[in-house]
């Protein structure tokens, strides 16, 4: 049994930091790295992509919004034709540093609102799947179980890997509980590793609710902006290890 | 005889346009996309790579400074570093759309302040060359005969194509006369043909002071951004194949 | 009898022009300036303020939402205290040039997504009527007849102006008929001229449907983005002035 | 004997924090707030404003180039005019907020690489001293003694207050030892405290040669970016209390 895990990173600009990137790439398999527009600039691109070839981490574009002071969280009501140009922007991009260094991208995550729009909006997910297909045919998507991003690449023949969130809770239609609700976050290692367990040898999961709903997950996400990050990451691979799952 | 023409094209930012890029298309043989940072955005650079390869025009990237408010003519103290990795960046991110469109990247020619600063400093020329032959050694630089970036491609073995201006003078020295002199424009379109071929036939033009330089070039700009622009690049291209010159 | 004519402009950006300001400028009665967030630059802001100035027209901020390459007309999602204090910094901006200059800052009027977003939405409303009153309790806020903003005035004590489109068609609900409806514009000088005169008069105007709503207008916008502009600005003063209507 | 302690403060943009701006506003007497371009913004702004006046700190604006990436420390050719415009702009954004909350805005002061040319370029420390004048003229201008920003403050009889730096060293022309040369920085806060107190009552401050040289200084900047930025305050106004010296 095997599961990547994968982290947002590269998403500091100028001269702000965030986050433990280097600290991070040692226990992840799969770096998303932020391209400019929601977060990091050319020289922290240039940076991360070296760190993750370095450290032998699947290398993922991470396209946002262009809105560097919402961070690439404030929805922004764009025409798919300007989601799938700035998505082929972003992504053309970065894959100039993977080239730069030999590297090869191998898959692309859109970011916070853009993520969320893409879940839900059929014209938002085609406008991305198209974009990345056309940069590169054999590049992954990852995008939650069941979305509008998941039909729109099985309809366009684009590989997607599904994605779930190891410490936040869903609800009993497999959505994540919204952050804001009592117990939207798993803080326990040992629930996140079981709960991932069982949704990776069984195709499901337990809900809020006490219920379990279908779901499926080649990639868990784990977040890297907070002071906890790295040490919940460290724990989870080695639960994982203990329940014989391989991180990659 | 053959002589490349080159424009700079899609050069609009949003709701802004400039230039009259469909129709200067038609004439050129090599266009120099804005890539976002001094103009452009990701839709209009997408437009203007579909319409380059409709007219089966080589596709160059313009990088320039981080500048929409200047325009790239404003120099900026940025370190080695920050340009190639600016540079890596840009060139990138046009890859994505030459790609998506399944063209080839043919050139890469620096913007503005940025192509001034990079004639005469060893170091920001010597970022450009090493960013250029980073993302695709196969890559043509353009830029002026026997300057900084001339000698940064020979000695990193990048294929450089010296660059001239047809509408503009020169001093004894080389260098173009400062657009605030007299003298500085070339109006006449029988002249500047004239000019161009001594300059292709004898490897040497004529400067404003009434001597000759010695002068290379495999490609001349021609500016997209004026009123005449059209009727100048279609005079030049008629007078050209009056000498015997090919467009291409 | 008297009405105020407003028009958008300063809509420039760097090396960007928009609309002919300086010809329009001898024709309306109030400015809206850009602020530097979906159109105009520290530049731009102070030259149309001083023309405004010279042709003695009212100064008005005009402030958006920060997407220059939306040109403001893109929804965002953003808080309303990040919208309070966008308002403060765009209208303090504003307010700096025209101090220089010893003028007075006499109204704000929201911009295109902005401007929809807070005729509707009650919150946003609220943060830009406190934004505009914190800044300077004197000025007037420009919005639509009977929409939140309006409501969130007279509530906040702040004086408002009615704002009606001279040249846009309503429907029986009182709000503008979608651009993309036939009949959304009404080209013809004359008719509109009629439109305002009774909307004046009688408070009321003609819908789409043909019957009539309730109305109120202290003060028209004309648009300055296209050609037809100046020639629609003239023509409708004139009429007006056959009317008996002032400008002013 | 008093001093004025001034600290650059407000410099995080949107997710991104810089520097203990909560503790720090307790032990200084100026806060620089910075206005958008090089860092800071609206929200930022507001909070920033707001904390300095619940502290009884003087407020003044700290424009700076619109260079958030590079923290506006890369210098750019502008052209007197934008600058001034940009600084009229800067300072009225920030004058916004100061309004909103009833304070009162006292000073300005540039950033960075626009500091470091205005203190050597007449032409742009021309361009500042009118823009600051011209939005209030009662504003005070913060800057390094006998610089050309101090000559074009007395020259345009704008109030100019001299800036040192405690925990820099000077040469014998009485210029900040740049940054990479050794000896640049005294982390010894008594050395500082002495070096300062010497400066006031004597108006010569020791170089790092080992003479005297002339300078006058109003006011003391503190650096607040750093880990130790806190501790040094806190260190610096105790040991000048001690000496007598009142900060305020």
């Amino acid at each position: 049994m095997k599961i990547d895990i994968n982290c947002d990173l590269g998403e500091g600009f100028g001269r702000y930091t965030l986050g433990g990137d280097d600290q991070l790439m040692k226990y992840i398999s799969s770096a998303n790295i932020a391209c400019g527009f929601h977060a990091g600039d050319p020289t922290t691109m240039e940076k991360t992509v070296k760190m993750a070839l370095e450290n032998d981490v699947k290398i993922g574009a991470h396209p946002g919004y262009p809105d560097l002071q919402g961070f690439g969280r404030r929805a922004m009501d764009m025409h798919p034709e300007e989601i799938r140009a700035m998505v082929i922007y972003q992504v053309g991009a970065l894959k100039g540093f993977v080239s730069a260094y030999d590297g090869r991208l191998h898959h692309v995550k859109p970011h916070g609102a853009l993520y969320n729009r893409a879940s839900q909006d059929k014209l938002t997910a085609k406008a991305i799947v198209e974009a990345v297909k056309s940069v590169d045919p054999n590049l992954v998507l990852y995008g939650p179980y069941n979305s509008e991003l998941h039909k729109a690449s099985v309809f366009n023949k684009l590989t997607f890997h599904c994605e779930a969130f190891a410490d936040r809770a869903y609800d009993k239609n497999g959505q994540l509980v919204s952050r804001a609700e009592p117990g939207a976050f798993i803080d326990d290692v040992k629930t996140c590793a079981q709960r991932i367990e069982k949704l990776i040898q069984e195709n499901r999961i337990e809900t809020i609710e006490g219920n379990f709903v279908d779901m499926k997950a080649q990639t868990l996400c784990v977040h890297g902006d907070n002071d906890k990050a790295l040490q919940f990451v460290k724990s989870l691979v080695d639960k994982l290890k203990t329940l014989g799952c391989e991180v990659g």
